[in-house]
């Protein structure tokens, strides 16, 4: 998604950006269908870890009438490349014969051909693919996240978090896009930056707001009012990276987060939160940024890390008050474990069965 | 000192392994002599800075007449090569006009032509070099700096401490060995693995190794006997360059020092000793590692690490008994501070003046 370059580094930020909506008013959106659809995704990446998270919360792996555990199809499948691609493309390898059982595709890519056949850009994850045409309808985790948590609602399990209240929607999206600058897209800034004073003034950037957040994090559960929102699953997808991959992959090394009390008693609850700890697979996040990234860590070889095992300690946040899960109805509950067909090798999932 | 090769890295250990003893006897041992030899090394190596170190505590440079603060010629001068260097040499950048002020050369490596002038190996310090012939004399770091604690005591400055005590031999050496093999080349192991098999090896080596020294310094204040010694010293050079360089350049991420609450207080507590951590230049540190090793650091841009200030912090050692200096004759005190013509810009020094 980004290579070294001379000087500051900056993300693409093209992408094909249709949206998939309730009510489509034509030209490039398309209508919310159950089935219709295929999240492609990958553990490793954090942007499709946003997608991946919100679909297990908002219960698009089992419906609005499946119950907990129920095992009809899901509204919106998923696909789940392995960890590491060539430079052409993210591929189905963690699948029986490497072919995604949905899609028939080997790679990606062919995904992103049958959309455009000369399609110039990254290959990248999150995708949403139509399934009978094999087509991206769009990679834009942006607008793709928001719309699987509010736009897809008539197909969220019954008892789904509300993730972007409309009331807080102004807050959570100004608290997103000051965390996507400095920190979620800040440890990339600092990882390839191609010069010394680039990558110092990204670094900057990122622990004096790394700072903030634990500050802010001190009386508060979560950072946007009392309940998990997107702003929450935003930021936990690098927060359980850092310590694993950018610390020390992307020179990101001031402290690790467990040396920032709020943040880590923060970051722990969330990964202790069911549907959003059993999404993550460690060894899948290393091997991608160890491996795929030559030119900063030519060897290949991956680093070991800290013992995971410390995700599960006690954290003590409830203390703070709030819960994980709000709607509107007052029924919100948490998920039921992830489905067999959404588990892999590794997943942590294996860890709260 | 070392690259990255296809499996295990193994340090090359052969050296121009002359001695510099109190009663020469003939072949390859030269006699002690004060004004005689110069000390070049580098505060970016760590085994150069193990002799550094040792120079520094048995006064080496202001002699047995010198007192505190004297301004004499030292017994044995001291030159300082720059933290960077290209693949011929290291060089005295740090100098005016790049000339090292006693030896008149830009090089190192001229020293060791001078010696061999078809010198077929790596230049590397520490080094001993006569001044008068300019030639290296050795740079074999293990027998260097067990002589300049022993066989230079008539030269040593009065109050100079015992690090290699005879009754304590045969225990610091192997305290010493087996620190060599698992931690000070450990870390080297770690980060110069060709292949993930040997460096998950190394790692898993050097880790239980820290949490064996872990718990035998929960009950010592030094690592054998009651005082510092060269095992003090060898340990010191690598605990002090790990959460800045080893951890993250190198790889040894299951932890930092700094997580390890014994080997922290015993790092923080040797390094506010005088002769010790006024010896430290931690930039000079960082700009080696990750500007030297461009075959693992592509880019060369240094990671800025965590806060030095962190090393001057409180470390409640004194509380397991013990003191730093212990000689024979019963009269070991700290040293003076350093000579000015011994500072560098960047020295930790300066903190402790």
């Amino acid at each position: 998604m980004g290579y070294v370059e001379a000087g500051g580094y900056d993300r693409d930020m093209n992408y094909i950006d249709d949206r998939v909506v309730e009510h489509p008013e034509g030209g490039r959106e398309w209508p919310v269908e159950a089935g219709r659809y295929r999240l492609v995704g990958s553990r490793a990446c954090p942007w499709a870890h946003r997608a991946i998270i919100t679909r297990r919360l908002v219960g698009l792996d089992v419906g609005p009438d499946a119950g907990p555990g129920g095992t009809g199809p899901a509204p919106l499948s998923q696909g789940l490349c392995g960890p590491t691609h060539d430079w052409k493309s993210w591929t189905f390898d963690l699948d029986v014969d490497s072919v995604d059982p949905v899609l028939g595709v080997v790679r990606l890519r062919d995904c992103y051909l049958h959309r455009y056949a000369d399609y110039p850009k990254g290959i990248t994850v999150p995708a949403l693919v139509e399934v009978n045409s094999k087509a991206v309808v769009t990679n834009d985790f942006r607008s793709m996240v928001t719309d699987l948590a509010t736009q897809w609602a008539p197909l969220h399990r019954s008892g789904a978090p509300d993730l972007y209240p409309a009331e807080l929607r102004e807050e959570i999206d100004a608290m997103v896009d000051l965390n996507f600058r400095t920190v979620n897209n800040g440890v990339y800034r600092c990882g390839f930056a191609g010069d010394q004073a680039s990558y110092e003034d990204a670094f900057a950037v990122l622990f004096a707001r790394l700072d903030e957040l634990e500050e802010h994090l001190a009386t508060r559960r979560y950072l946007v009012g009392e309940h998990v929102t997107l702003a929450d699953v935003y930021l936990f997808v690098t927060l359980v990276r850092f310590d694993h991959v950018y610390h020390g992959h992307f020179k990101c090394n001031r402290n690790r987060i467990a040396e920032m009390p709020n943040l880590w008693g923060y970051l722990r609850d969330l990964f202790q939160t069911p549907g959003i700890g059993d999404t993550v697979n460690l060894d899948h996040i290393k091997q991608h940024y160890y491996r795929v990234h030559a030119d900063i860590n030519p060897t290949g070889v991956v680093a070991v890390g800290p013992d995971p095992a410390a995700f599960y300690t006690p954290h003590d946040r409830e203390r703070l008050g709030g819960t994980p899960f709000w709607n509107a109805a007052g029924n919100a509950e948490a998920p039921a474990a992830p489905r067999p067909e959404d588990i892999r090798d590794g997943d942590e999932a294996g860890a709260f069965a």
